[in-house]
């Protein structure tokens, strides 16, 4: 089916992403991320375009967080480029893997590294629902954890990694739960930039 | 508007892509592509995560494919990473130049660079349409052109870099013309990666 551009059943969560080191040493920085994580709990493949990940939503953030994190502490300049999906029509029922438990693998090792990062991130609620009015309140209730201001095509967020990844899990959680029966969620996150400004929207 | 995410008044589009040379050269690859596109014909920005570009939809994926080329014939390991937007109910009319013709600036410079990629893109139609007919077809002669295979949450596409450039701008248009009134599309492309196989899809 080379039209099927979507996959993610009832309930299976799912992330396409990449983490872009821009150093020589990119191979092994990419490695000794996904070594370091604990993806016990999911499904996951790399290819040379992205890596997938599919199972239960908690652990599809866990994972992908933990990755992008024990990428951006080498201190080398990081970019993570991911897309969110869950609930598309079209998925398959097959790759994935749905752990027993909801305990993020991840979190313990992971709470206390302070990383902060630029990010933006655009949700496209596909499925109906009430969803504008949820988006501006996790927006505004984000608030409270980084800066938050508008860019063209996205929402930028800036402050620690650990803090906007649960802004994120919140905004797409709160999306779903408010009627979204296919909801895509894209974010890219630069970590260690020479060009970051204090944080300051720049635009 | 903190919770406006998206930009593209009637006939602006637009392109929040970023490049990501996988080497410790990146700040000289990255200015050397801006520099060698011609981006007189539409309106740019970068800041510290992504590069904006508004203007025209022939321009924008002119400049976008341009600045990638220009990052990848240095022969290291570029990844391209982009969502295109047209017709955003929350736009701004502001930040933009709508060039007077319609011949893209770049392309007789970048059209016999044979610079063999692999992509993934998806396609978001958020405004109505008779879109899975459209997708479909245009797929189908995006075959014509470069392969195309399923992946998880995207279309593989394999094969050179102009020729896919091509196809995305052909779906993207053929999606607007056939209905949609905002239409969003993600695409990745990895360019001179270790991991390429051929061109196979080793999903």
């Amino acid at each position: 089916m080379a039209n099927q551009q979507c996959s993610g059943g009832t309930g299976i969560a799912g992330c396409s992403f990449s983490v872009h080191p821009m150093s020589d040493r990119f191979i092994e920085i990419i490695t000794g991320a996904l070594e370091k994580a604990d993806t016990s709990k999911v499904w996951m493949n790399t290819d040379d375009v992205t890596t997938t990940v599919r199972g239960k939503l908690t652990h599809v953030f866990d994972v992908t967080k933990a990755i992008f994190i024990h990428a951006a502490e080498t201190g080398e300049h990081v970019a993570f480029e991911a897309t969110y999906s869950l609930g598309c029509p079209g998925d398959s029922a097959g790759d994935v893997y749905l752990a027993e438990d909801d305990a993020p693998a991840n979190h313990e090792q992971v709470k206390e590294i302070h990383q902060p990062v630029a990010a933006k991130f655009s949700l496209y609620p596909l499925g109906g629902g009430n969803y504008m009015d949820i988006i501006m309140n996790q927006i505004e209730a984000m608030k409270k954890h980084v800066d938050v201001s508008h860019a063209h095509y996205a929402t930028r967020l800036d402050g620690h990694s650990v803090k906007i990844f649960e802004g994120l899990q919140q905004v797409f959680e709160a999306t779903v739960e408010g009627g979204s029966s296919h909801t895509v969620m894209t974010v890219s996150i630069s970590a260690n930039s020479p060009s970051h400004k204090g944080g300051s929207n720049n635009e």
